[in-house]
């Protein structure tokens, strides 16, 4: 059995192949729980996609086997490009790895190691058997896509919180009367929903309950439920009724009568990929306790210059203790802005001087 | 003499030196009024620059005089491309167009058509000569950048208004204890100082100097005093201490004893380009009255839960009433993003229905 040698580097197909993957992993998200969603794709020997696949719900084959059976004998002498590590137990399927060795496929790309103890190795099994096998090939958009959350959990044990708020430019989530419908845009809002149904937890105060009586569903585009539905979380001491929609047959719901966010996030602990969608005091709670790991922030380019802000009391008081956020990306959405943001240093320090004692110098 | 013919398509050096023309028009913009801040770029035979030129100070001369200038004889059948039609009056250096044919050039390319009945007619006279005549080269550019206000005071009679505001993502233009220093980063506030040395007039209200007492004056990278001042301009009933800084000698200053946004503009009729910074009340008021033209919104990634809101009564009660604005552009200034928008419909209109009656459906 040859040595590890170097792999040569990715080609065109190839990382076309990394995108189908991508993509393969988003669509079965929110669906594998606790396994990750993973998404595989097989080349022939020419470089032509002969398979893809994608993590089965818990119990079923893992996304290499779904695409080695998709890619059938035409794996002999290919490349397979997978979302994470080949894992190396045997689990239901048996160990991807030795599933990848036997297809005879002679090469394979993967974006992101396996932190799991006893699914890691697959890279060195591969190797050892005479493939060639190239790590990190498109770690970053696998770790920010698909697996963000399912890493997230194993590498902290705790969810990844996603706190998501649509607001005016001028940082309103209402107007004065208390009507919001439709501050952001179509595409926004599609957005949302396609987004819900991938997600394990959808979490609100009882003051958003109080105030709309949401349904907190993923919905299709026609209005009907979506397949998946993440679980709805009520924080907070107050009851709600009995007739609330949230407490409805259409998803199950959990009601944390809480206001503490670490009760909430350990409560939550096997549901790995949580939403916070608010309202603005539940979210300044989250933000205060530094439990958010993400902001979706959908801006839209209006102005109320009245009514409820996006967030309230988040513990700041003075300008060195605001919260500061990395931007990770800007997309538009229609005539809205997405914003994706991660936690930055807390406090902006005085380091900044300057001789005029206002933003308005 | 032939007569008018189609002109071939720009090259790639005379896209470069379009690029070299609005610079230079960019450089000179507040220093020229009542003149249009114009460049002109001339490109040799061979497509080399030969000169390039800005307008001068009123009663100097305009851009192409000053470009020709710098050509000198390697004008002579080259071509001269400038952001605007080149004038056909007899101003104090005679008319543009007969300059360009003198110097031989065989080519002119420019952005915008001049809408001054005046100077008008230039392309006329220029094709009439038998020189090839291209218009609306870069047209968006320029329109967009050096000649946006100019160019909307020829057409409305009205200045251009800016609305500028830094804020923090949840629409907060100062902490809980009114501290704001800085919201933005470095990035953004060298910008605001860059645009304040272009400018015709900086508006506030009376609560803004009263709060803050700022100085409104542009000022160079290393604190010192820009060699061009707007005229500072402070709204509102109430008086303001003769010590406020506003009243310095650093600039001329405006009190304006009123609250009518109207009274405002027709004050400043000849101060085309007008930056309103301020502070909320008073941008709310001008925007309930329709008189902001632009809004240039500097965001920043950090959340407040708490403090003043950027904006106050715009006369919005409910959402149908939300004003509206089109995205010009998005930019990145370090961990900031600067939105251009415009004003758009007012009102959204009720016409996207849907089940489910609240943002957090
Ligand atoms: N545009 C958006 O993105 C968006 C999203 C959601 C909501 N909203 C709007 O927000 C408004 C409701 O505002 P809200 O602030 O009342 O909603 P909320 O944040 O959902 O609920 C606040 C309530 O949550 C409970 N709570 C639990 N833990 C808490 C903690 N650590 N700190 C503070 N409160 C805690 C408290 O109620 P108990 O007394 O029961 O403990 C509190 O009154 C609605 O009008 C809704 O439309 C907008
Ligand atoms: N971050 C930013 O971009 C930014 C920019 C500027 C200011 N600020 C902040 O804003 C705060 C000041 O807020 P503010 O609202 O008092 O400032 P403002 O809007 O500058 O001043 C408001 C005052 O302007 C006068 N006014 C004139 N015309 C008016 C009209 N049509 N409607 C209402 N008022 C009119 C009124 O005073 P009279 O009674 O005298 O008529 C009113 O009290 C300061 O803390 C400052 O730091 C922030």
């Amino acid at each position: 059995m040859p040595g590890p040698r170097p792999a040569p580097e990715p080609t065109a197909s190839e990382a076309a192949a990394l995108r189908l993957a991508v993509d393969a992993a988003e669509r079965v998200r929110g669906t594998t729980s606790p396994n990750p969603p993973v998404g595989a794709v097989i080349l022939d020997e020419s470089g032509a996609v002969v398979g893809v696949g994608a993590t089965s719900p818990v119990g079923g084959p893992h996304a290499e086997v779904m695409a080695l059976r998709a890619a059938g004998s035409r794996a002999r002498g290919g490349t397979a490009v997978v979302t994470l590590e080949p894992c190396n137990h045997q689990g239901r399927t048996g160990p991807c790895a030795l599933a990848l060795i036997e297809a005879g496929v002679s090469r394979v790309l993967f974006a992101v190691d396996d932190p799991h103890p006893q699914a890691a190795g697959g890279a060195q099994t591969l190797r050892s058997a005479g493939v060639d096998v190239l790590s990190g090939f498109g770690a970053r958009d696998v770790e920010l896509g698909p697996l963000r959350a399912w890493l997230h959990r194993q590498r902290t044990g705790r969810s990844h919180v996603t706190w998501k708020f649509a607001a005016s430019l001028d940082g309103r989530s209402a107007a004065a009367d208390g009507t919001s419908q439709w501050i952001t845009g179509p595409e926004a809002r599609a957005r949302v929903h396609r987004e819900r149904a991938k997600l394990d937890a959808i979490v609100v105060g009882t003051g958003t309950v109080l105030a709309d009586d949401p349904w907190l569903t993923a919905r299709t585009p026609d209005g009907g439920l979506a397949d998946h539905q993440p679980v709805r979380v009520v924080v907070g001491e107050r009851e709600i009724p009995a007739s609330a929609r949230v407490l409805d047959d259409a998803a199950p719901t959990l009601v944390l009568r809480t206001r503490d966010p670490l009760e909430v996030v350990a409560a939550l602990a096997d549901l790995p990929d949580v939403l916070l969608e608010g309202g603005p005091h539940l979210a300044g709670a989250f933000l205060e306790a530094g439990l958010v790991d993400r902001i979706l922030a959908f801006l839209s380019p209006v102005l109320l210059g009245a009514g409820a802000a996006a967030v309230e009391d988040a513990g700041v008081t003075n300008i060195a203790q605001a919260l500061r956020f990395h931007r990770e990306s800007v997309e538009t959405l229609g005539p809205d802005l997405l914003l994706s943001l991660t936690p930055g240093d807390r406090g902006v320090g005085a380091e900044d001087e300057n001789e005029d004692n206002s933003t308005n110098n």
